[in-house]
């Protein structure tokens, strides 16, 4: 039996109740003959509280002062975790970020993981004992405390997996794995059994997925085995593994939505060298994330410029344009709230031509409007009227096959 | 302008609104000119939370994992002063024990300091910059969290100012200094201006002291100038310091009280070598702490031997002496509740005899009955019936000259 990487979310470490079914869990594992290591997230919303704390002082608190609080939330379940393990008759010990020998980038709030020394884990591991480690958190070579960012106790798992040589790294979560649609919007959704890295990332991407890209990035890389699944049941969840679309015979594999999306169209831009370089410099600097681009061309010399960003960022992206106005060059600027982003994942469309083509075909069919269109090697995406969702999501998913007859079962929070 | 560390209990930084005003304190520091290391402990009654938390999990947690759970008590509190004094445009920079260098014996719940390595903190002091440390935590050589038990705080900032040679300590507390009496009992007490180390370490071993006894020996031992003052006025404070008793010109400096004190009579020991021994170690091995001891013999080979324990120890010591009767060898236990210890604290004891007659006296006059007494070279202490506290303490206070024309004013809470 080998090693075992388990990562808990701060829902499944949310109250002392839950610290104490996880360690039941862990305990089924250990009977079972297997090392494991444990990465926590910060009870529930144990950051939150922190955050709101800092705010009340500050609104623009130091990054490395944040690093400083936030930590201490995961640093407080390790150690509960563990005493909930000796309670229980098994040998565990808690060790923090910087403990765990994980150094990263000297950034705060979202530091990349540089390397990981895992002696300390293994002589601990050597010694017949738990091992939980405080995600979220590194050293840098300063001895600065730091953060991962969103996501981070995800990336701490999957990096502790890889330096590890852990036979699997499995995240517990709220739901029971990585679903072909989101079950709130199509009853029909079965959870997968397998999925691929790509798939898994662009789904990530979509905002889909239960993990987040960095992570799914990190497996990727390593080659980590990751599993996602619930810590409430004892259900199978997703294997997140290289597998060959043969084996699966599907072509597609999801089909994901975003809601609040919104479309900026910046009309009469002189179609020059770097005009786009500059419209999307301009707006990175103002903390805008674009994602969808699309560039058309009226006549020689001016074109016009079209992209998405999500609804929160509408206002914070037009105040930008129009402070830039004189300097962009532009005539005037378009919007349109109340958007939705449906995709299509699968890395089966890669050797199936046409699947973008099925895809426009279904939307017409229930008469929805194709705003803009974005593709991939595995991924298509539309933007469609957000009222539409709902009708685009189910038809698509039934479309491409992946309606299942009984209803799936999704976990509470 | 020297460099000043300050301390800043729980009290003191217990809300977002305190921690600004601990902040605004500071800033008046460094407009002075001075250089400026705070030691903080955690917020208010949030240690009282973690261990609530830990004591869900199991009566007895692992003092390892408490180190590491309470820990992040300070390091929240840190966080917060840096960034408050971020708003206030001073530089300034949180450290943990670990990071400011303090390293302890490898104990866990009540670890000494073995050595401080001030280098971090000086580079942080040559930038100019505030640097605010976690009290009450360090790391042994292993790498481990370890935490200084009661009082740590204290003892951080003693130990701090020591290795860095600070200009002065200052204790900043919810009460204005050290008083020659609890004002509560005794409304004509009045502030000292200056005390004596010996003083105050026999002050705060009767647990009448706003300092924990560990800090004021490191104080004594490095001669450090300690301040006791409040961190809600700007009243000045007690000095603690080496001073010659010339030059207070005071015999008695303080009354101190401790009330729930219970005494207990263990009857017929034999009167043998190691006898004492046996018993007094017998009560430690169960974690007995006893105070006032006196034995009495009525027979060349059975002896008396009464000593004083905290009331809330009684029960833990009459079942520690149940069940070693067999192995002690006495005939019976008879105990007394509801007492107090009153004792008379000063430095000109030394140089003037009959001071516990005068003491003896003043009790005798108010027909306040002794049942135990313990002096040392400047502590003279008398167990009397807790009813008659208040009596004592005033009379006592009176007799020696403490009592002041104005009430004095004690700060809240």
């Amino acid at each position: 039996m080998g090693l075992i990487v388990q990562k808990y979310g701060g829902t499944s470490v949310g109250t002392i109740e839950r610290i104490l079914r996880v360690a039941d869990r862990i305990v089924s594992y250990k009977e079972e003959g297997h090392d494991v290591v444990v990465v926590v997230s910060a009870m529930g919303k144990s950051t939150d509280v922190l955050v709101d704390m800092a705010k009340q002082i500050s609104a623009y608190p130091s990054e490395r002062e944040m690093d400083m609080l936030l930590t201490t939330g995961e640093q407080v379940s390790i150690a509960l975790l563990s005493m909930a393990l000796h309670t229980k008759g098994y040998d565990a010990i808690s060790l923090t970020g910087w403990q765990a020998g994980i150094t990263t980038e000297a950034i705060h709030g979202r530091a990349r993981i540089k390397q990981i020394d895992p002696e300390r884990i293994q002589s601990e591991l050597g010694r017949g004992r738990v091992v939980i480690v405080a995600g979220f958190q590194g050293i840098s070579d300063e001895g600065e405390i730091t953060t991962l960012g969103r996501g981070g106790s995800d990336t701490s798992a999957v990096t502790l997996a890889a330096s590890l040589n852990a036979e699997k790294c499995e995240i517990f979560t709220d739901v029971s794995g990585v679903y072909t649609a989101d079950p709130r919007v199509v009853p029909a959704a079965s959870k997968l059994d397998t999925i691929s890295y790509d798939e898994m990332l662009e789904l990530a991407n979509l905002g889909a997925g239960v993990l987040h890209p960095r992570s799914v990035e990190a497996a990727k890389k390593y080659k980590v085995r990751l599993v996602v699944r619930s810590s409430f049941t004892a259900e199978d969840g997703t294997y997140v593994e290289e597998v060959a679309n043969m084996e699966t015979g599907r072509v597609v594999s999801g089909v994901a939505h975003d809601e609040d999306v919104a479309k900026i169209t910046v009309v009469g831009m002189p179609a020059k060298v770097g005009t786009l370089s500059r419209l999307f410099n301009t707006l990175a600097d103002n903390q805008v994330n674009v994602d969808i681009i699309i560039q058309s061309s009226y006549d020689a010399s001016v074109t016009n410029i079209s992209f998405t960003v999500a609804a929160d960022d509408l206002k914070k992206a037009l105040d930008t344009l129009d402070r830039n106005k004189n300097e962009l060059g532009f005539e005037k600027v378009d919007f349109e709230e109340g958007l939705t982003k449906v995709s299509i994942v699968g890395s089966g469309m890669i050797n199936n031509p046409g699947v973008a083509a099925e895809m426009f075909r279904v939307l017409a069919e229930k008469e929805i409007s194709i705003k803009m269109v974005s593709t991939s090697d595995i991924k298509v995406s539309c933007v469609i009227p957000a009222a539409l969702t709902e009708l685009a999501v189910r038809s698509l998913h039934s479309a491409y096959g992946l309606d299942v007859e009984e209803t799936a079962v999704v976990h509470g929070v």
